[in-house]
């Protein structure tokens, strides 16, 4: 079978500027997955490509298109139904993001998490958070305009309900990064609003220029986890050396004089170059203890090693 | 994660003129839609990337193949299943198109539509008719041979039943393009027949020099939709000027002394360049009255306005 | 729709040797296929577009992962569950294949089988075998390491079954290929154990100066097919001239005093050039007999003729 062997990082050519581009990028996991979470160690394989399209109109104007090999594009009843896709356009006015990309909230708000591993165990454990808000309880159809002034960024973002309880999310973030003597520090600010749950997520990043890195978090998340008025917050530290990055994060989720539900995870990568790195990932969830639910300490924990593998 | 950046409209070179390619080609749409066919006013967006293969043998014939990423390609129950993609060979002695394509009909007739909307309002009212016929009523696995002669083409189509049945679909189709005075005028014919039901479809365009376009059909259909001895008859006229198109259609299915189902669809897209249009449309089927069926006039109504976006 | 125009063969330029690249390639099926199997004498059409990747790491290790359109890649289950991907990493110390790849059984073995249908007739009649020893008994997601030295090459493999039963498959094989006075000769064999079933498979193959290549291939399959001590042996036949391959198989899977269930097949290509090749294939099961399952000789039976292109 004959084939078109096309290099990363290669401009093939253009007929103008305003033309249009295809991107195509890979992405493959091949290890070993394991922890009392899965029935037994096993082998752990995952591939996917994805396209990245672009272009410019006649008056500036950019625009694009991101689609992968997994989602599912049909045109699903009609076009009101997300398969995974994003699209947008943007210019000086600011950029308009629409399709099954992050509300205000998680876009705002920066993840604790660093480093990747095959199974995610790190960043998937009882105690892990990703600020993801009300982003998809009414659908998944999400439209979000940002924009940035300075080290400044702001977003607002809409997720219409289409069920008869007609619960429309809204949210609005805003961000700020800087940097202070050589420590690059990074503040967010993310709200959502359902007309029946209402959240908050404030999050705060540094990144020493010795290597490390802190990431902490902080949500309200009005009974969407574990029960009424409950909290999460979380820390995330990282350091990178050379080829290597280890990271180590905590997360808690707590109602006020009730339960809480907690976890921690461990990271490790090392950066083989051409785009190998080796991962090694480790999480649990101490779920567990008086105040806690559930009654074995530490009963839900994976990990995994292997290669992450970027084309 | 690296990427590969591939400009459109690049031939990255080639070992030989008898080499095969592969083309890559991405769609987009992006907007809102709504009307009462919907539960609400929505957030509409889709995207699909589509693959079109093409080779010559050493003794000058031309072959190709078109799948997209929603398309589903695996052999299913041995290739007699389709699964959306298409596939050709071509030469002197003509062409022959099989898989997911248009019977002998289709290919004759053209649709009286212009433009586009990302919801298809314009062109999927109840009134509307695409002369498919009776493509896809025997498995939807179509075999069609054309031969152009002139200003005039020929083809004819068949349809392989596979149920107990045994309705065989086979078509034949004959259409003509030729300028009258800078008019551009084109006429269409096909004809359908699968032992229980004999369809035919008449189709006329007119493109003015002025920017003007006339399209007319009609079409027996045999109770196919409405009832015995149903017919459909439609027109549709669009402008454009410069980036600008506009255009109306109009189409009604009738039964003679019984129902009549017809709607009308507006449509207007405006060209920013590079791919990006910004479309409009509107669709609305008069299911009421007399002789109609249904009782509640104009019910049924639908628009949406956004982009499309071609890579 | 604006297009990106590929050639098959063209590396388009690479930002230096460690970089990654993805290769598209594709291949589509059109023709008719019919026998007594199917219902009635159908066309068959078929496409499918593959993704490969790869890359080299800083330290000169070799990388990649292929999908296809047709694969599932996401990641069900966490990467836990197969859906067609491999992916491999390889360098001085051998290779590691992880994935939808063969057991190190059917690594070693080679198939009897040469030319291609469109339906596979030839290769998938009754009395066919693949090799497959116990792939796939365990899930699917196997591991293969494989290390060559001169003219032999062997392997060893594992697949962790997930289920209580907890049957794991390992297997192990070695090949050998060689040339004696312009014949190139081929031996395969593999082992397969699971703790209630091992299977051995023993191939070896000639490729003439004349054209003429003989597979001849046994299988010990330990009640995976038609009863008790089940055993298969084969035999291809096949002769390339100029553009024309025309070849025959015979396959019969027996138990000692017990029934036999044998069939044949017949294939020609006829390569055109440019990727196309036509292609015709036969294939009967002759499931009958005294010592044999079923009561009507050569009850089931196929055909196909058409194109297969590639590009």
């Amino acid at each position: 079978m004959k084939k078109i062997l096309l290099a990363t990082t290669a401009l093939v050519g253009f007929a103008g500027a305003a033309s249009a581009e295809v991107s195509i990028s890979g992405y493959a996991e091949m290890g070993i997955a394991g922890g009392n979470l899965g029935a037994v160690t096993q082998f752990f394989t995952d591939a996917n490509v994805t396209f990245s399209m672009s272009g410019t109109t006649d008056g500036g104007l950019t625009f694009g298109a991101k689609v992968d090999l997994g989602s599912i594009p049909g045109n699903v009843g009609p076009g009101l139904t997300q398969g995974g896709e994003t699209m947008y356009i943007s210019g000086s006015f600011g950029k308009i993001t629409m399709g099954d990309t992050d509300g205000a909230l998680d876009w705002a708000a920066q993840e604790i998490y660093m480093g990747s591993a095959i199974a995610d165990d790190h960043s998937s454990h009882a105690g892990a958070y990703w600020n993801s808000g009300l982003d998809g309880s009414a659908g998944g159809q999400i439209a979000r305009y940002e924009y940035s002034f300075g080290s400044f960024a702001a977003a607002v973002s809409a997720e219409i309900d289409t069920s008869i309880a007609n619960n429309d999310v809204f949210g609005v973030g805003v961000k700020y990064s800087g940097d202070f003597g050589g420590t690059k520090v990074g503040f967010g600010l993310g709200y959502q609003d359902n007309s029946v749950q209402s959240m908050y997520a404030v999050t705060a990043n540094a990144t020493m220029s010795n290597g490390i890195v802190i990431n902490v978090g902080y949500a309200d998340l009005d009974a969407q986890v574990i029960g009424a008025n409950d909290t999460w917050a979380g820390i995330g530290v990282g350091y990178t050396t050379g080829a290597l990055l280890v990271a180590a994060n905590y997360g808690s989720y707590d109602v006020l004089g009730g339960p809480t539900v907690d976890g921690w995870g461990l990271v490790a990568n090392y950066d083989l170059g051409g785009g190998a790195v080796v991962m090694a990932g480790y999480g649990t969830g101490d779920v567990a203890g008086g105040d806690e639910i559930g009654a074995t300490y530490g009963s839900d924990e994976s990990w995994s090693v292997g290669l992450g593998l970027s084309f």
